[in-house]
């Protein structure tokens, strides 16, 4: 992607945060038929693998080879930002809108599992960490399910798995503006709506050194 | 994309909402460099193409050819939901976790734009459009800024314009449940925050026909 030097993300706990925290990738791959993209949560496995399951009757597992590269595009939030955010808008008025976001590209080669093993695996592995998120202890488990109904949701998924070859992130957040800027771009983004966006923005002053 | 019927959006309308509401489409194209991903806010012209700018030092009018097929996609919101949120778990245990969301894709030709007309029509009409939604009458206009700083911006840009030839539209939205389980998707929701997925899913039910 476009990636000019300062919005470059190279903090790596920060892009398994945006991975963890906004899971469901569209993952994207050129097939005889064209561009493919689908959307489907994926998980970082230890060995900094993705991993995944789709159903059966996703030909995706047809249309994309054993082996091809793919593109895993997360994307944990955006927020348009404009001119009048900016204190220095009223001096000079040279300002233009943009948008603010954070994206992780994740590019890597695809391959496609079907044993059941692997499927139990990729299906258990993502409830267990989604569940917990949203229910804690109370969160659901295979287990809670009858074993026929499993083992006919297994039979039809397929699994898989992408290693990564090369990963680019963007924070795209501001950073090129001057302080005062930079924190009425906060303040607007809360005006208009955009908290998440602006909370980060504030996390991410706190988090640095001190500025002038 | 994977679209089984149920969860296909064929509503021209709604469609057209997505573009609108979430217009930082993530541009997709197969380059000699592999698949390249930008985020990039559109507009659609009367004409139904789809219109944007980008930095000029953004290689992809030079990597990307004119005429090249691209896809542009918008994602206006997402949600994990949990079997807990159903009701009938209770009853039969017969469900697992999924993801629910509504995305668009456009299929199309790329063009690139070098001359200042097309290149200030673009800006003009991206600015006029979210300036007019975040800041009201009072919003941003190109007129605000100097004539040379905006010479400069222009002189720094390449406009485009992608012709569709296939849209795919997915809305995601628990369709498949019983009626007790869709409301218990939207009540579970609430309570981890999804708001935004909640509120579409009770607006989709009131536009409807009445339940059984």
């Amino acid at each position: 992607m476009y990636l000019p030097e300062h919005f470059a993300e190279t903090d790596t706990a920060r892009i398994a945060e945006v991975i963890a925290t906004a899971p469901l990738a569209c993952i994207v791959a050129q097939t005889d038929s064209g561009l493919l993209a689908n959307h489907i949560p994926l998980l970082t496995k230890p060995d900094g693998s993705l991993i995944g399951h789709i159903a059966k009757a996703n030909d995706m597992h047809q249309t994309i080879a054993d082996g091809q590269d793919v593109l895993a595009i997360f994307t944990s939030m955006e927020a348009y930002v404009s001119p009048n955010f900016y204190p220095s808008k009223q001096e000079h008025h040279r300002h233009v809108p943009t948008w603010n976001y954070i994206t992780v590209h994740v590019h890597g080669t695809i391959r496609f599992q079907h044993d059941r093993q692997a499927k139990h695996a990729a299906v258990g592995l993502l409830t267990r960490v989604h569940e917990r998120r949203v229910n804690g202890d109370s969160g659901w488990k295979m287990g809670d399910a009858p074993a026929d109904y499993m083992a006919e949701m297994l039979e039809n998924i397929v699994a898989f798995r992408i290693t990564p070859t090369r990963i680019e992130a963007k924070s795209k957040l501001s950073q090129n503006r001057e302080a005062r800027d930079y924190d009425g771009a906060i303040k607007g983004l809360h005006a208009s709506g955009a908290h998440r966006m602006a909370d980060e923005m504030t996390q991410r002053v706190a988090s640095s050194a001190p500025r002038e």
